[in-house]
């Protein structure tokens, strides 16, 4: 995060200009000292009690029962009768460097581009960030803590002509207020097709009163909740990496070569292994030679997909089901609607490989296209895989590093835990998230060894993030806040 | 441009650490005391040369009678046999906030991403270029100053079988050699479908030997060199746009306000009217906000569009034309070819007001969204227009600051020459480029004043800073070096 110092502030001199300077205000959020055991157990029974409060009844339907959503008779495109929201059709995608170099696959087609928004304010000499309890019909289990604003571009122009978002007002006039991020992200490129969502923060100089089903939160308390299962959403996670926390003041801090690693990698002024624009020069050498084709094609009698009454799901078994629900909610902009999602087959598994160099944590990251990334290729995690998919494959197939995760030493596994992607769009799907720390120092064409500060700089920017990577950054960061922390 | 430090050199310790600061070598460069009139006269001599021992002659031809080129029968599409190279298409454009809703045009569609590189290195103690006289057809007159490799993809993998691009194979293995800019590059966003070009700086530690038709230059001398017209060819300038110049070493010597103003600008340590934050959110604002669509339409029979023998052209006479030329060359790859063109009606206009504000010379940069962009918006000149194409309009639809440029008071006007775009694709077409500094405190919604140091910052990144602004970024910049350059 970079301050503002104000320059020339003599008065009729004109224009002030500002000059940006290490913000220390995050990473000392991330230190707050009153967070701690019972403040988050205090959060997980709140959250308990949304849930009590405010239940949602999730029930599968048939494919053609979905009320509002349409299956094209000749192409098989499952979409919304408003033409809005999102549709779910085939693609056939041409990766001819790949392991396989042709498939087809369901695909999401969202190209609205929705505001994650968490709105942030200094107050008690500390920076909170506003979050809210939500529920999704995907979720393993009930509310999580989602951003502020969490809202499709349907919604927050009311075409289901439901209840206003609140404090949308925010993110809508960014300008007014001081923005800390403003930047569009991708998400799942293997499951939607070019999705993107605006990430922001913009902090506020006085704070706001939260609403029922709001409430304000240090990043310490947030980075405790980290730990627990299913309790930070995907949307709080990829809003929270685009918001970086400078480590310098950590680096004074005493601590261990782990945590005095990451403090150095997050402050970036001990530098890196590679200077930044050989980085930008590999993403660009990535991006033009590597060729990765999506085109359309109809998803009724897709190659290798089956359509039955309650799913489309892979001949194998493998990957992901394409599936439908019926929704009841007590407290919504709607209280009833239906929608396909999308269920992965087996549990994720999304990790980083850490490694200090000279004293500074550096992440190894993947050079990696997904066939619905906008701009080719990303920075995704080390490994990013379903590892069950790999079963029916050959085992020179399984992803690089794999095993080197499965297998890692206990005392080697810095963070480690499972947490659900976008309850929105898809359904009971969960992710182990993991940091193994290594010290090898490996070397592949289309990996490379990043800071987080790295990291931050690109995170600027959009689509060079991944976002199973933008997860993995907040759940790394994570552990600059001293563990307190217990297991429910 | 950023230099690179490494820490934690003891041997044997491991892996090296890079921290990157700023380098003064280009801004060195640009004062290299060596650079003066005579230099500027030898190179314009040298070019000239060039053209007569390998003139080049370019005729008109039927738009029917272009050898290995043909139109479709039903659409109109001009395309190569090979079905590589580029194509003459027709789009229609929908733009519902601007001032012509609705249009259609012809479109150059050219897919492939090309490299535009020059090698640099540092001998003699000063930091050299090595750039070459090349002749393209369009060129308003012969040979011009050229990146070191100016190469489309079917250019490089040979599909015209010609001959093998000198020093392309520093581009395309960077990994080997020093990067000092590498990234993907807008260009005409009014004439080119979605183009983008390899944008490459590559430093080596050893000169190598100049072939036939290249030679180094420094920084001061092409600085120079951008005061003639039509020398310094587009190519050549967004490549130089791409490689910062650090003003923080030109900040101490003495200067006049202006001289001072642009070496704050370029140094950033002074800071800036808006900060980097605000900037970013203002581009993903109107990204998010602004609705362009750009849909293939037939080229035959496109809407106030006619084909005649020799062109298509726009019922009013203005905008461009689409023509075709036979061209004989005497040493090209390809000794003798055919190709459509598009060529501009008058000339172009792309203009910066600057203005100094506490000491920091600012830009004044239109959001501007162009059919042909990849991502909606980027950073135009201030004013960016054909200022004939506007006598058929009505006066209220002239482009904003339009008067405030072509009224300005000679004083007022820091650099004003003519210079050509792309030969290879714009017969004859050139464009004004024009400094001109105010010390009026415009603000518009989408207009904004940012530092050179900003715009450096953006063009580490693809898509942020159009062509004609990148072009006049480096004739902004060449105003670091001394003038003595003559008139010619």
């Amino acid at each position: 995060m970079r301050a503002i110092s104000a320059v020339g502030e003599l008065a009729g001199t004109g224009p002030l200009l500002v000059r940006e300077v290490a913000d220390p205000r995050a990473a000392r959020s991330a230190r707050d000292p009153r967070a701690d055991a019972s403040r988050a157990d205090d959060t997980l029974s709140w959250l308990a009690e949304r849930t009590s409060a405010q239940p949602m009844a999730v029930t599968r339907t048939p494919l053609a029962a979905i009320t509002g959503w349409s299956t094209d008779p000749d192409t098989g495109t499952i979409r919304h009768e408003s033409g809005r929201f999102f549709s779910v059709q085939g693609v056939q995608v041409h990766s001819p460097r790949s392991p396989v170099p042709v498939w087809s696959q369901p695909i999401i087609n969202q190209p609205e581009i929705g505001i994650l928004g968490i709105l942030a304010c200094t107050f008690d000499e500390v920076l909170h960030l506003l979050l809210q309890a939500k529920i999704e019909p995907g979720n393993p289990r009930g509310h999580q803590l989602s951003p502020t604003v969490q809202a499709t571009r349907s919604n927050y122009t009311r075409v289901h002509r439901g209840l206003a978002v609140p404090y949308l007002e925010y993110f809508r006039d960014p300008g007014r207020h001081r923005v800390l991020a403003d930047v569009r992200q991708s998400e799942q490129g293997s499951w939607f097709l070019q999705k993107r969502n605006r990430n922001m923060v913009i902090e506020l100089a006085e704070p706001v009163a939260p609403r029922e089903g709001f409430r304000w939160f240090t990043l310490a308390e947030i980075h405790h909740l980290l730990a627990v299962p299913n309790v930070v959403n995907m949307d709080a996670r990829t809003v929270l990496s685009c918001l970086p926390i400078d480590g310098g003041e950590l680096e004074q801090k005493p601590g261990g070569g782990f945590a005095a690693a990451l403090a150095a990698s997050l402050s970036g002024t001990r530098g890196s292994l590679h200077a930044g624009a050989e980085v930008l020069s590999t993403i660009t050498d990535h991006r033009t030679r590597m060729e990765v084709g999506t085109v359309a094609v109809p998803l009724a009698g897709l190659a290798d997909w089956h359509r039955s009454e309650h799913s489309i799901r892979h001949r194998s078994g493998a990957f992901f089901e394409v599936v439908a629900v019926d929704v009841q909610a007590s407290e919504r902009e709607v209280a009833r609607w239906s929608q396909p999602m999308f269920a992965a087959v087996g549990l994720g598994l999304a990790a980083f490989l850490v490694r200090s160099v000279d004293g500074v944590l550096h992440v190894l990251m993947h050079l990696r296209a997904e066939p619905g990334f906008v701009d080719v290729v990303e920075f995704a995690p080390t490994v990013q895989c379903t590892p069950d998919s790999y079963h029916h494959l050959p085992a020179g197939m399984r992803p690089p590093f794999l095993d080197l995760v499965t297998g890692a030493a206990p005392e080697a596994i810095r963070y480690d835990t499972v947490l659900a992607e976008e309850g929105g769009r898809f359904h009971h799907t969960e992710t182990r998230y993991v940091v193994v720390e290594t010290d090898e120092p490996i070397e592949r064409p289309d990996y490379r060894w990043l800071t987080v500060h790295q990291l931050h700089d690109l995170l600027r920017h959009s689509h060079y993030v991944n976002v199973q990577a933008r997860s993995l950054v907040a759940c790394l960061r994570s552990l600059i806040t001293p563990a307190k922390r217990r297991t429910p």
